[in-house]
């Protein structure tokens, strides 16, 4: 899929057919994480497959905002290990993840795991070190049937984008 | 260009042509980063589009490790305004940002504006109020000509992906 078209099309997805996402696509996406830019190429970060249906539905029950992560036939848990810059580099993979998974027809939706008990509870079912950082739980699946989806509405590109200063509009 | 490809060919550019990157492209890296998923869907970016030679240099003498933005034809700086998530909502951006322009033979280095006094100068330049979070500037241009370059190393897969529990390695 064209880079254009990938990045124009692209819906967050919550709901999921049960169909597994194949071997050769889960490495794709590994892969798309491994040749994100890193800041100072630290490359400080941990991707845990997790394909275990009785894992994803505790990790279902774990995650409050992610209960979807429950009905998905794989997850990807995002960990960064003394990294100078976690979430921007986390961002950074992940968004490299997304893309790629988007190009071969599979979605994701981003589950904060912000809260502690959930943390502690998410990393003691994966096995993570307490002192790592853990940014996210990413489900992944094919869209379950329906209408497409039109996308979340953005902001006008007059009110995001300046020109040579803050508050010129890009026009 | 093809996702895949795009990511994989991927390289980091710090050293660019004078030619300048046309509005077609800007406008294109500018709606890949509109286009990018936000934390809650807040959108709390701004992005400031920098061509005036005399701000680039001055740009380029401020931010000590992004000497190189001196020598760009453009830069974009990236901005966050009340984000509950700044540095991954930027990062998921940027990064739509970079493969986007990959896609259209710009490349671009990020450059990280870390130093208290460095943010004051650029805030101060670019007319950025003091309670924004500048994230970065990040230069855009066609690559100088020269050996394609080989791409920094990365980690074996098998170091950094795990299969169901961390330490399990992913094969």
């Amino acid at each position: 899929m064209d880079v254009y078209q990938c990045i124009r099309s692209r819906r967050t997805v919550r709901e999921f057919k049960p169909d597994p996402v194949p071997e050769d696509v889960i490495l794709k996406i590994l892969q798309a994480a491994r040749w994100a830019p890193s800041s100072s190429n630290t490359q400080a970060w941990h991707f845990i497959v997790i394909q275990d249906r009785n894992t994803l539905t505790t990790l279902g029950e774990i995650c409050s905002q992610g209960r979807f992560i429950g009905q998905a036939p794989m997850a990807i848990a995002i960990v960064m290990e003394n990294a100078p810059r976690p979430q921007l580099d986390a961002g950074r993979a992940l968004q490299q993840m997304e893309l790629m998974a988007w190009s071969q027809g599979v979605g994701t939706c981003f589950a904060g795991v912000r809260d502690p008990a959930q943390q502690v509870a998410v990393k003691e079912l994966l096995g993570i070190a307490e002192e790592m950082e853990l940014i996210t739980v990413l489900p992944f699946g094919y869209p379950a049937e329906g209408p497409r989806k039109k996308g979340t509405p953005r902001k006008p590109m007059e009110e995001i984008a300046h020109r040579e200063r803050f508050g010129q509009p890009y026009r």
